[in-house]
């Protein structure tokens, strides 16, 4: 190997530990760690930030970079080595603008931000968070103007997440996408609702997670390489390709809950374990985008997992397990219970029909909130109006409205949503690519075998990890860009047979 | 603050901090990492160790501590802010001596060496660690070289666990000592044995671990700033006075396994708890030798939690928790049953007059692998001679002889056992000058109330951290410097009453 590149390989590896550190600590933080351990914890978070931070901006790095452009152009364009010098020049250039200190300062106020999030939602009180949540509209406003010269303040954190995506062009998907779906929500709404009683009944916590486990495991996930555990957001996190965790959480009182948050952060999990192995510690080793990454979760929760042909397969299973509950509610009366359409107040437990809309509601607030439109105190009440006008309901308290999800508790305000939308359209994309490539995928599904599936993402995306750009990849897989068509065809197809449209 | 000891205290919070990253990361491989994890494991542990040694050996802490000196000695000899001072510089002064290079070389040695262990003890195999040991020994050796001038080879390492010692003071007690258990162990066992069948009933593992969670939390041990998890081996580790962490490992057919370590690892907690909080983030907290800690765990192992007075409280709730069990067992036979002694095969299994011998051999055999009188591959071979000549049994297989302990599979070979038996000989002078100062601690225990002698500790040890030496502080507790005989009182009115000798 190039020597240049070896010594970068090397310096690179360091950051990487340190951020895998960092990581550990994350999950440490929201699985394990007593109360009594916040404070340090945010300190300790904050100094390994700093110190990778540092060490990834040091000039060292910034003139091994200069050095190996040259020895970048001579490779061939699909080089892997190519490849990381790339995307490690364009994370240092971002990095540079980001002074360590603020790095440091933004991560110590995440930790007790989520601290205050967690004490929040036991008191059910928006007060709590609502100092912190300043702080945080503050510091994400602070972090976007490092990066002058966007069109929208949002630009920069949009980047951060979704690179090479801007506030315009998200605006511009989701209006063309809302077009299309508010119709359908009108159309299926007005028909009768299904009925998904059966999934309110009492369920064991402990099979509950035991079946869970036992379909991620089909899947393709590697307890090997990973582990499932409880916390109160489900999260996927990884500290190497060996070592890629999941988190689920679970309601006796609700079937579905356990279930596809564990399919959907599996669905996460496969990716990056899907990762080609000699990325291993470096920039490369990682999904290219969160919008991708959705697109992986997504895929396996939806379009996999509340699919006719899986249930086939894993609805007579169980029943074994839940014979009291289930021995009398037949597949299809299933089927029809887990992909029931309502109107809903929980962004992670609404049907595919209408979840977008509460993600499109959460961007607008973001947009408003770094434009100095919506000021935070007067959030929640912002919430309920927008609430009863796109979804007709209004939020009971804080934890059923703008507590709910974890994000702006542990990340900046802005860049933190659009991922899921633009990971749901993407993954009918995916999907329709696949069933092209392989007819059989459907059928393998409904006998429980997912290997061709699985293969065709590993070979299309997975391995990859970031040597492709969100459009790159997408457009080597699917052959073009992104597109609303396949993801408004799934929805028609799928919900016009359900609903009798 | 003197700005100078302000700008230390900063740059030593850093360190503090990565150590403590270092030790989440630690205590995620022992309780939670899967398999997949370890390679990438070993390497984060070793980079996070290595830049906490680079920072720690950096100039400018010397230059702050040289400037300081007279700062430290202007201050009243007590005065905390001269023991950090004092203290650092002598961590300072022996931090320098090892290269960055070789602690992380270390440590990512050792994350593998556990690795090993594990795969070893799965396997029962002990060829299977011998080429690790082989390094460890090596390893060791040539950290004790880093520090020239010793007397023995062990010294240095002695030091780094319980400093102020050496092998020869070490061998000089453990002389003492020897000469008056090996009667003792003679005339116990010349008795009949006492019935500890009741101990070895089927007890469900859940009620176990509830039960032993009951006792500790009734002893102090905060649950809000702690928690307790089970590995393959007991330990106690902390992040932060906030979060002091043990773990446990719980047998179906062995009332006493999880009960006594989860005691013995809780007194280790109480003493990281009971730290003053003004030490937070700096090198006074923390147990003040790896000798004293054990005498503490000891302490509430053994002279509380193996005595009457306990048992008379715990143990007719015991009796509720396992009443098919226990409800035909008498609190005295269950008392002879829980302190059985008995020539055994495993250390942490072993009875207070037996335990030290266990301890004996291990220091022989690390001064013989240290000193070239013993290779590595015949270890198990001396074990198995020595196992026969000291207490007259032949480990049947490598895990219940050389691979019973994690100890030389996770750290050095030197130093890692003599603290038990130190801690042990320290335990019976603490308590003793406990019960002279407040003689109703007896009555107290026997009433289910540990107040009195919590809060004694704390006062006397606890609160302290580092700030004393293992000499000035039992001295400053008791009276006198570390002395066999309260040690022996307890065992010969002990096991006198129980053995009628």
């Amino acid at each position: 190997m190039n020597p240049k590149l070896q010594e970068l390989k090397n310096l690179l590896l360091e950051i990487n530990d340190l951020e895998a550190a960092a990581g550990v600590l994350s999950w440490d933080q929201m699985t394990c760690m007593p109360p009594g351990g916040t404070a340090a914890r945010g300190r300790q978070l904050a100094t390994l930030k700093q110190i990778s931070h540092e060490k990834f901006t040091r000039l060292t790095i910034g003139k091994l970079l200069d050095e190996l452009r040259p020895y970048a152009e001579s490779l061939p364009e699909d080089s892997d080595e190519a490849a990381l010098i790339r995307l490690t020049a364009r994370d240092y250039e971002k990095a540079l603008k980001v002074p360590a200190s603020f790095t440091a300062e933004f991560s110590n106020h995440t930790a007790t931000t989520y601290d205050a999030w967690l004490k929040a939602r036991e008191s059910c009180d928006y007060k709590v968070v609502e100092p912190y949540l300043e702080k945080t509209l503050e510091l994400s406003r602070r972090l976007a103007e490092f990066f002058p010269g966007y069109e929208r303040i949002a630009d920069p954190l949009i980047d951060f997440a979704d690179e090479g995506m801007k506030a315009s062009t998200i605006s511009g998907i989701f209006n063309q996408l809302r077009e299309e779906l508010v119709p359908l929500v009108r159309a299926v709404t007005s028909q009768p609702e299904a009925d998904d009683s059966c999934l309110h009944l009492n369920y064991s916590e402990m099979k509950q997670l035991q079946f869970g486990q036992e379909i991620i495991t089909r899947m393709g996930y590697d307890l090997e390489r990973g582990r499932q555990d409880k916390s109160p957001h489900p999260f996927t996190i990884n500290f190497s390709i060996g070592d890629v965790r999941i988190t689920t959480r679970v309601k006796e009182n609700n079937l579905t809950e356990a279930l596809f948050s564990s399919i959907h952060e599996a669905g996460h999990a496969l990716y990056e374990q899907g990762i080609n192995p000699d990325y291993e510690g470096t920039p490369l080793a990682g999904g290219t985008s969160a919008g991708i990454h959705e697109s992986q979760s997504r895929l396996w929760e939806n379009l996999v997992g509340r699919s006719l042909c899986f249930w086939q397969y894993f609805y007579p299973k169980l029943q074994v397990v839940f014979p009291e509950q289930l021995n009398s509610v037949s597949l299809d009366a299933y089927y029809r219970a887990i992909n029931k359409v309502q109107k809903s107040l929980i962004r992670t437990d609404a049907d595919e029909v209408t979840y977008n809309l509460h993600v499109m509601l959460r961007f607008d607030f973001e947009m408003d909130l770094l434009e100095g439109r919506l000021a935070v105190k007067d959030l929640p009440e912002a919430w309920a109006e927008r609430f009863r006008n796109d979804l007709g309901l209004t939020p009971p308290d804080a934890n059923r409205g703008v507590l709910q999800d974890m994000h702006w508790f542990s990340g900046t305000i802005g860049g933190a949503f659009q991922c899921y939308t633009l990971g749901n359209i993407m993954s009918a994309q995916f999907m329709e690519a696949a069933k092209k490539a392989h007819p059989a995928i459907e059928a393998e599904i409904a006998a429980g075998n997912f290997k061709t599936l699985h293969n065709w993402l590993k070979q299309n995306i997975y391995q990859y990890g970031r040597k492709y750009t969100t459009v790159e990849l997408i457009t080597r897989a699917t052959g073009e860009p992104i597109n609303i068509k396949p993801y408004i065809r799934y929805l028609r197809t799928k919900y016009s047979g359900l609903y009798n449209l």
